[in-house]
């Protein structure tokens, strides 16, 4: 959606890779193991002498680590360059930012798409099954080789903000302050169903195969395009789908009563779907979605999102937007609700943007005054330091 | 969703077919004509003398004729048993209530489905794409084929609704009183989205074949099964949604870390696609999401609905569900006010009900109330006699 001039996009580099987990094995919420794993990670700003300036930036379901500068994958821009840089909201001249592709994906962090060490073959589906938490253990393991042992920030919006709260709640002395954006507790009915639809046109795609896609030249581009599609609806609002579409035509000024894209909409969509195959792995979106549907962080705490902040001194920022529809600010709420039963330090907006979901990945002024603001406040009391 | 017991329900037999249109062909909004096609349909209760007490109800999407009584092509019960009988809502006992299925449907009025005369062949994608307004042309055909010059009452919910809505702008002579039920004036482009990616996993199955299957023994029972479920997402609420499934597991105790159906949603959501194959076509559905979309009730009118209804002497009792995010109150509303302008006549009445779109296919009373009480009150205005 970004509608920058490429070529004026800084150029970044790749990611840095490093193998993790070769003496003390990713332990996943499966029971299985992994060891080695890769993570393939981006940083910007520089480490202060006592490590105490560390931000994790935390990316959604179909993110990756090139949150800021030229994605070298793509060639097109990072999915937050408004956000982390010099003088921005999160300040790369104060802090050291870090983002770093997920467990599970699909662009250098170990996943389905990528080599098992065991039998040499791609992954598909005999990747294990992983969680939102053991997208955390593993970035747990890269702040540990780091040599960081307290991160200053860790924030993210949609699934970023799932992990988020895994910090927060499994590595409570870890992280000082933590900033979920559009996201929630745990994935609701109606989400489940969403993803369920598009696991489904996936495998209903003949060329995955099974998800051994990988063994032939074919990609399930047909089916991982109209799951994309369909995710693609939950992001918007209503609102901003008629306020952006309505119902007009696509280069046309009459209904052609045929099955073309008719409509702007419908084409708007099929680009959507499209371009997405080009950068996304099918069976990643696979595991992502099972791993956000499985997401509830009370499920350690007999359901009781009290309990799951008990005792916690990480101070929260958390953010809604009023049309989304996706992650409710009601879901927002109920966490700063059990926040302050249990007298955490809690900050709460709600947005007013009519763009939906994805509000969180686009120009909000009032979202960047928020994140600037409470990183700067806690950074006072916090008394951090930017080496000269 | 009906928990009936299969075995009380009253047997009603096959529908009627009549051919049409054989002298006086059905002129399309495309510009195409069909001669002659099949219109399949269901009555009940007995025309009176003056054929004064007829009432046309119109069925949604995936709706047919079999309105009450057993489906003798599903061996399930109609899709509004609680409205339409003696002593119900449309009393069967003072009222003749057609239902006819919408032409390019599948169950016995001409569709893509059926055989071209033109050619000896199964229609398929050759079949001419229709809108509401030709399914509303087809209906008048077989009013006028019944001898019936004025009807009572046009009601339908969702695309019934709209249905009812050209009958209403298109045909206003012919009709005495209407009642758009959860529907809309115009298809948002929210809506027409959700239709999209339906369309694309249908087309997206190689078992559709450019829409020439019916020439294999493969059907694209995988599309079909995905479009399904992403609509049924649609039908429902995100509180009954919760209330009903929340994160409740499948026939087991704890995550499986897999990909089968963990939750009941997704064992539910499955369900939906996997039975809706064995009763409906798929070219069907692409002609009939794609009439939907089309729906615009103001396209003769500049995108004016108080023109559209200027000068209407029908009367107008529009219902929408408080929960309905498909076709929400706001577009009832919308059409409402643009009656008020006109000093039309229009009740209006917003049920308070948590269960979405599909409220008006379940058990509300508040609806059944008023459907009795405007059809009795208005039969009476009109002086409507039964024979004795």
């Amino acid at each position: 959606m970004n509608e920058t001039d490429e070529h004026n996009i800084e150029e970044d580099g790749f990611a840095e890779v490093v193998k993790l987990g070769e003496d003390d094995p990713l332990q996943l919420s499966s029971g299985e193991t992994l060891s080695p794993f890769n993570v393939a990670y981006k940083s910007w700003g520089t480490l202060n002498t006592d490590k105490s300036n560390a931000i994790l930036v935390c990316h959604a379901l179909t993110g990756d680590q090139y949150a800021r500068g030229k994605n070298p994958l793509t060639g097109k821009e990072g999915w937050w360059p408004k956000v982390i840089g010099p003088g921005l909201p999160i300040d790369t001249d104060k802090f050291f930012v870090i983002c770093a592709n997920v467990l599970g994906s699909c662009s250098g962090t170990t996943g389905p798409k990528e080599i098992n060490p065991d039998t040499g073959k791609v992954y598909g589906l005999d990747f294990p099954v992983i969680t939102i938490a053991d997208m955390v253990s593993a970035q747990v393991k890269l702040i540990d080789y780091l040599g960081i042992e307290k991160l200053f920030s860790v924030i993210g919006g949609s699934m970023g903000g799932m992990q988020v709260m895994h910090w927060a709640v499994g590595y409570r002395d870890r992280l000082r302050t933590a900033m979920p954006i559009a996201s929630t507790w745990r994935h609701s009915a109606q989400n489940i169903a969403f993803h369920e639809v598009g696991r489904q046109a996936i495998m209903a795609d003949p060329d995955w195969q099974g998800g051994k896609y990988a063994e032939s030249d074919a990609r399930p581009h047909a089916g991982l395009s109209v799951a994309r599609m369909a995710a693609h609806i939950t992001y918007m609002s209503e609102k901003s789908l008629t306020s952006k579409f309505g119902r007009n035509l696509q280069d046309r000024d009459k209904l052609t009563f045929g099955f073309d894209a008719d409509f702007q909409i419908e084409s708007y969509l099929r680009y959507q779907g499209i371009s997405f195959v080009d950068r996304f792995d099918a069976n990643s979106y696979l595991y992502i979605t099972r791993a956000m549907d499985y997401y509830d962080i009370t499920s350690n705490y007999n359901g009781n999102l009290t309990e799951a902040f008990d005792g916690t001194d990480v101070k929260f920022c958390i953010m809604s937007f009023t049309s989304d529809w996706l992650y409710t600010t009601r879901e927002s709420r109920e966490m700063v609700r059990a926040l302050n039963a249990v007298g955490a330090q809690v900050s709460f907006m709600e947005i007013d943007m009519d763009k939906g979901h994805d509000s969180f990945l686009l120009d909000c002024p009032e979202m960047f005054n928020i994140i600037s603001g409470f990183l700067s406040a806690e950074a006072e009391v916090a008394g951090i330091k930017t080496n000269e």
